[in-house]
């Protein structure tokens, strides 16, 4: 077997981080970089730089997304990708995102330094407008690339204040004018994310190598109860709140029973006074699982509770499909590759599916894929406080150097 | 014992009521009659009209509220009032407050028509603004009456159009010069309403007399968790809503326990994304009991219910003392009249607290006072769909006539 140790610079990776996060910077310490802005311009050019001293060439399509390359020795193999965001919430940390680039530029520049030359050409991809932040809905330019989206749709997407994503992006002098959808022909997809979650750090795991991405089904519910004064006597009462409330923590016992998550995120009511008994309560359901038919039935027994409630409680209960996302399962030889890569390194990892969404869970619609995910403290991420260790940085680029250079072939030039 | 059989009319009462519902009439059989708009004044035209019609002598005071006086043959004895309201909600329906009124106006036809005197003066009040919809609070002339309100205050209120309460006063031409204060020194109050709740319709009784208004405690309640992704694990989660849910559930389970009554009449949410768990719920509580004890009991119970949920579901819960309304007797001689004219009439009757706020709670606080309710369908107010039977109506309306004429004393006049 090939030696892939690639001897990336954690130290430099950490010094990159923390330039690009001076572009955009916060007064809390955090990031406000957000999609075609001049400061995303900036960064952009930034990497462009940082890029083109190690040798890379710069592709940029139509919708934004930066593709920056280094040839291989075959000609005839597709490239191997790592790629992640540089693009930041309105109160965003230095991490998310911007820690996969960055790793992937470490990577192009250690094989530069050592005048390793590989099989396949190796990519680095920006990709436009993950966060959804300015202009909705996120991973746009995944989402064209692999054609999920429309790319005119997206480019006539409209920001809260009116500008128009197409200009701004031609704007910011960052539209080219490659097509987005040829990035469906790639051979392989890497991205190193923060985990924005607190299981790896409360494990004290350095690494999370992710195997699949959880389905997701969204629901309505609208709880349908009486009016009532708060002086009225309690019996009678027909109050769709506390049913609500009920079917809110019938969410968490329906997640936990079948090791999945459930989440209320939304909730309204009315008449919304103080001594008025709601009469009507409408809330949101998230529900997501690694596994499809856990997942599904998930859903029949949302809809069992409810109806065992409705009837108990005298009220009406309708839940309503709103949105599915299926599960998206990785490419397991890259996930191999990854395990090989930590183990090699005498890492600890742990296996997980992500929750979150991804430009990697785009990807995977069309190009074998998979993640690593790194702590970051108590899970915290959207967030100025977001904040990753330099040994937990590291962790993940070594992971993900020799898994790139495992899956891309190697050969010394020298 | 005097005979107090008193010869009112319900068909007239109700040939009133219907008459009175003209003015604001809405297209779905309710009634839009706010306070100090123009119809507002119309209806107390009308009311002026057939007061003055049996005899009855008008005064106004600098709030607004109209007494019509029927004078007694003694008169060093305090008068004895009937009252309630004319206006309504801005979707209300035609009983709210207008059967009070309506049914006072009753009592004193039949007084006229019977050429019967009493020794004490009666009067009928139609007090300003008891529902608080344009203005804020309800019950203001009232609680200007019996010094609960400044009266400077309550003059300088302004609806949301910025309409100023004394101008609008005075621009319907309804601003009198009299005291409002001296209504203080009244001998006795009573006030027939509608229940604005299900339970005499549901029992079948006719009538309710009320006995007492409920304590009532306030509070603000805000559970404070930690922000997460929809798609993170779910057991380290600290879900403000889920944990706000059990709350909202125990305000139920405590005034079911204490016989009281407990309400959430709001609740807000942060940060309000489907895909995100709350980290923050703020919400109302209402708890209400005819025994301060009881209520005080109520108090302690959700703050203990609210500890140990903190506790179990690491987050932080603060209750927050918001507003207290003291219990209410009302007068048991009053009372004990209201029953025996009940029992005179051969009418079923259930003594009863209200849990709601009226004009006859705030006069309870300066004058012996007491109360008459009368089912109302579906225990539905506030609503263009209200309504009661002719036959409720004059139940409500024989047990106030004979009670106000036991009260102030009868002698024939022939």
């Amino acid at each position: 077997m090939t030696k892939t140790n690639l001897p990336v610079s954690g130290a430099r990776l950490w010094d990159s981080l923390m330039e690009m996060a001076r572009i955009g910077a916060t007064p809390k310490g955090g990031c406000n970089r957000q999609t075609l802005t001049e400061l995303d311009g900036a960064g952009r050019a930034l990497l462009r730089r940082w890029a083109e001293e190690v040798g890379c060439g710069l592709t940029v399509d139509r919708v934004g997304n930066m593709v920056l390359r280094r040839e291989g020795r075959d000609p005839s193999r597709p490239a191997v990708a790592i790629g992640s965001h540089l693009d930041t919430q309105p109160t965003g940390g230095k991490f998310d995102g911007v820690l996969g680039v960055l790793a992937g530029l470490e990577v192009l520049r250690a094989l530069h330094e050592s005048r390793i030359e590989t099989d396949a050409p190796i990519v680095l991809i920006n990709w436009t407008n993950e966060e959804g932040a300015r202009f909705s809905p996120p991973m746009m330019g995944s989402g064209v690339a692999m054609g999920l989206f429309e790319e005119a749709e997206v480019l006539a997407k409209q920001d809260p204040a009116g500008a128009v994503f197409g200009e701004e992006l031609r704007r910011i002098g960052w539209q080219g004018e490659a097509d987005p959808t040829a990035l469906q022909s790639l051979g392989a997809y890497f991205e190193l994310h923060i985990e924005q979650g607190p299981l790896l750090e409360r494990a004290g795991i350095p690494v999370g190598i992710v195997d699949r991405a959880l389905a997701q089904a969204w629901f309505d519910v609208t709880v349908t109860g009486e009016e009532a004064h708060a002086g009225s006597a309690m019996p009678p009462r027909r109050d769709a709140l506390v049913a609500a409330a009920m079917l809110v923590q019938a969410v968490e016992e329906i997640a936990l029973a079948e090791g999945g998550r459930g989440t209320v995120g939304r909730l309204t009511l009315q008449p919304d006074s103080r001594n008025v008994v709601p009469s009507r309560v409408w809330f949101s359901v998230d529900l997501r699982h690694g596994d499809e038919a856990a997942l599904a039935r998930m859903g029949v027994a949302l809809r069992e509770r409810a109806a065992s409630l409705a009837a108990r409680r005298r009220v009406g209960i309708e839940v309503e499909d709103f949105w599915t996302f299926p599960l998206t399962p990785f490419a397991p030889a890259l996930v191999e590759a990854l395990e090989q890569a930590a183990r090699g390194r005498g890492l600890n990892y742990q296996v997980m599916p992500t929750g979150i969404g991804h430009d990697a869970v785009y990807v995977a619609r069309r190009v074998p894929t998979a993640m690593i995910f790194v702590p970051c403290e108590d899970g915290i991420s959207h967030n100025e406080a977001e904040n990753i260790t330099p040994a937990w940085a590291e962790a993940g680029l070594v992971v993900l150097a020799d898994a790139v250079l495992a899956t891309a072939g190697r050969a010394k030039t020298e």
